[in-house]
């Protein structure tokens, strides 16, 4: 039979409006930026994709895509070829798509991502299965996720206050939590920290356990924290969350936190490629790792890391960047079709109110989402969405994540250092 | 679209001539055994998978079979999830499979792998695509193996000399290599081991070196010696083999040979799961492991194996039993979409002159064998070959591997100890 080509390939950057979180790098900016991609084939079918839209990724992603006419969807490892070749040793800035949070060696993986999950919804497509099948199969109907809760302010400075307001104490974060759980119906909760002294973070958490007395809680402060101070929290903590995520950054540092505690320590931070994983588990440095498909290369090598995770007897969750739905679809997907991934997975979904696809084929209920089970991921594009968010990025001025140069333009003295604590 | 789902699964148990090969814990018996499984839909297709086919296996996969239909032959977690159930705790005697050279504690993954290989022979057939583009896509469109060197009597005794005659002097070796080289063109030769004193075995393989200067090398003595035979033996050869598999038992006794030698151990006997792994590579036990789809659980865990190996730096190579072209294909097509299996494979196809597939699709030309490029596995059954030696298997009374055994029958004082030297 004739195998179906890839015939045309378009990247469009998009913008949606984001409320301003605070991390312990700065605070989001008014608009976070996506990259939505489409492979067409010449048997007329469309696969999509989703990945950061900061400027050197978008010039990347547009040479791959000049590249890509004549590929075959199936042919992965030549994709991967392709991408690598393609890029040559002009992987430096890799880390722009993350606003100063991760050190990325390498643009590799994170270009290869969307044309690896659009050639794999194109597959999907193209055979009538869910991408979930070619990941060997949804292990759950459902796939849980977590209430990501933030520091925030009010509004954007100049703006009015959002929807959901200010939360920088203890019962504004419960205010919060208690929305999204009732809103989402989440069964557990992820707090970002690393914005406040570690004793307000651990009043957070402690009135999140006082308020929601059976949900799983999270701490994340982004590395914000020295060794001993990680030591202290965990102290303080154990038992109440069920891990501690970046306590501390680099793999020798976290090693040294764990020794130190039973409280299951997790990364995305410091394990954030293959290659992390050889040294950290040398080291004993991490219980938990979180699988992120945008940053490791796909949904296949997400496995790859879902299958090690499970060999090495540690723990696998899922992280998120700000998203839309073609990269929801993708998350629930790989979920779903990991078998040990039982944690619930991140996710910022809640925090926009705009989109990309047609609407209602991902919808929470008790903090989960149904599995698609139409062919190939399951989302269409709306046209008119992708149109009006991409008439949003070119007026929006915003080129890349920075949230540090955003929160020195309203607190010039701020300081993004990690370990501050 | 509605989805196919399994309708019938036939497992065929054939028997077909095997010569007098040596090892360290016997020989070959005149027959060698594999089961044909046959996975059909209820869409008219039909998946095959192979393997072992001792008793205690046979009575496992009719096990499974009997409660596949229904199932889809995408849920490969699922299919693993049945496997387990069905075998529940049962799953003592499966290292059967081996004739007493492996230590095998679960039965989970041999069961599974020759349906999963069937239900990946299918799924490829109904999208109209080669497994190898199911596995991530062929990276190489030959797969190059190595000519398989055995020590052997002239023929089963009590019968006429075989066609290959007698191999026990480092001539009778070279000729055989030659035999080997001459008809399949093979770029690489393996010398199975652990049946002569080290210092004959050492002979052999630097006659090789000397008949055939530019063909890597290897020896696998199956753990016949000691720590320090090993180091011996290793630095006699540093140079002249590209690896030493398995010179002693056991990942402690690999890790103290390791230690003391820069030739790189290879292992299909102390690393033959995934639990293995961690313990392994923290001891720096061996630089090559040898997949194998049959053992290690199916094509995807395979992959995953291929996928550790590359993150932890090691070597891959695939391990051969006595086998049919079902095998020979699934193996061809593994090997093909593994970007990093760079060593030749090892076969024991040449030894064999009866099969159960068509002729003519895997055919040894320099030594490799072209990746199918047609549906699924690529290969069709021959209905008159399978019945003809599922005849065999009927009337010739053997019913699992017994290489001990049998090699008593002849020479009671045979003791097949490991570590012998």
């Amino acid at each position: 039979m004739s195998r179906s080509r890839i015939s045309r390939v378009v990247v469009t950057p998009v913008a949606f409006g984001d409320p301003p979180l605070l991390n312990v790098v700065g605070v989001h900016q008014p608009y976070a930026l996506r990259a939505i991609v489409e492979v067409h084939t010449d048997s007329g079918l469309l696969g999509l994709g989703e990945t950061y839209a900061d400027e050197a990724h978008l010039g990347r992603l547009d040479a791959v895509a000049a590249a890509l006419p004549g590929h075959d969807p199936y042919d992965l490892n030549g994709l991967r070829r392709l991408v690598t070749e393609v890029l040559g040793r002009e992987t430096g800035g890799a880390s722009a798509s993350f606003g100063g949070m991760l050190d990325v060696s390498s643009a590799v993986d994170t270009v290869h991502s969307p044309f690896e999950v659009a050639c794999l919804d194109l597959q999907g497509r193209e055979a009538g299965v869910p991408v979930s099948d070619l990941l060997g199969g949804a292990v759950r109907e459902r796939v849980p996720f977590s209430g990501y809760l933030f520091y925030k302010w009010a509004g954007h400075p100049g703006h009015a206050d959002d929807a959901w307001g200010e939360a920088l104490t203890p019962d504004q974060v419960v205010d919060q939590a208690r929305r999204m759980v009732d809103g989402w119906g989440f069964g557990s909760l992820k707090l970002k920290g690393g914005v406040l002294p570690p004793d307000e973070e651990c009043a957070a958490i402690e009135a999140l356990r006082d308020a929601f007395p059976d949900l799983p809680l999270r701490l994340d402060p982004n590395g914000a924290w020295t060794v001993d101070t990680s030591v202290k929290v965990a102290d303080r903590l154990a038992g109440v969350v069920e891990y501690l995520e970046d306590p501390t950054p680099g793999i020798e540092g976290m090693a040294a936190v764990s020794a130190r505690t039973d409280v299951p320590l997790a990364t995305n931070m410091c394990v954030i490629a293959m290659e992390h994983l050889p040294p950290a588990i040398a080291q004993g440095a991490v219980q938990v790792v979180l699988s992120d498909h945008h940053l490791w290369g796909g949904l296949r090598k997400s496995a790859l890391l879902g299958g090690i995770t499970e060999v090495w007897g540690m723990g696998l969750s899922m992280h998120s960047n700000s998203h839309l739905g073609v990269s929801l679809a993708a998350m629930v997907h790989l979920a779903a079709a990991t078998p040990n991934l039982t944690y619930a997975c991140d996710t910022h979904y809640p925090w926009k109110t705009e989109d990309v696809i047609a609407p209602d084929v991902l919808s929470f209920e008790s903090g989960s989402v149904a599995v698609p089970t139409a062919s190939g991921l399951g989302v269409e594009l709306d046209r008119d969405a992708l149109g009006a968010l991409h008439e949003q990025y070119l007026g929006c001025g915003v080129r890349r994540r920075e949230d540090t140069a955003y929160m020195r333009s309203i607190r010039p003295d701020f300081s993004p250092h990690t370990s501050r604590w």
